[in-house]
């Protein structure tokens, strides 16, 4: 289903893109829970991560994979942290979220609101890391 | 690295079973988050779900999408969640986690205390939709 995600993957609206491929696509979550927190989606457009075909689906977890060692080594934490909610936007999405406490993913907490500058220096924290 | 999840592949310590393959196991958590919360793990002993290796990793994930259509199925939700944190038990697992509401994966609230009647209910519940 069409969403904001679909208007991000055809750079309509911008983001702070970590990684890209013809089949996935990894930008920073402008309303993190933490510093460096990433989202990981598919650019088919599906609502529920179950539902993306097998090959896909693996081929979407193997991308997050590959994200993971530079997350871990721009931003400080113990490691990277996986959830898949999906109740608000109506297109599949990984977090990957950097952890240092076991509270810290928890979606119904207040997130954090940095700013661009703050933003663009993590994407390309983590983007020299790949 | 061994753990309580050792004992509980060698049968040494019993659990709710969901499910099993010559490479992975899935039972319900015994301090679940919500009512039909699995546990989905390697046997292979390794601590951080990012360094399995590519084809273990993806088979695992491959797994964990088997079983979600049965937890569904067998506890009332809106759809199953995902969660990997592993600050606690140094054995890599999946959290999968029946979602009604935005606030059901957190760690850091009080787990349920299930008897083990109500467990081993809940999960012939949804082994019997595999």
């Amino acid at each position: 289903m069409a969403s904001i995600f679909s208007k991000i993957i055809q750079g309509e609206i911008p983001c702070h893109k970590i990684s890209e491929t013809p089949d996935y696509l990894a930008f920073l979550d402008i309303m993190p829970l933490v510093e460096g927190h990433v989202l990981v989606i598919p650019k088919m457009e599906i609502d529920y991560i179950f539902d993306l075909e097998a090959e896909y689906f693996k081929g979407l977890w193997l991308f997050a994979k590959s994200l993971a060692p530079a997350i871990e080594k721009a931003v400080p934490c113990k490691r990277i942290g996986i959830a898949v909610i999906g109740l608000e936007v109506p297109h599949a999405h990984i977090h990957l979220v950097p952890l240092n406490h076991i509270g810290d993913i928890n979606f119904s907490k207040p997130k954090l609101s940095p700013g661009q500058e703050e933003l663009a220096r993590t994407a390309a924290a983590i983007r020299s890391y790949l």
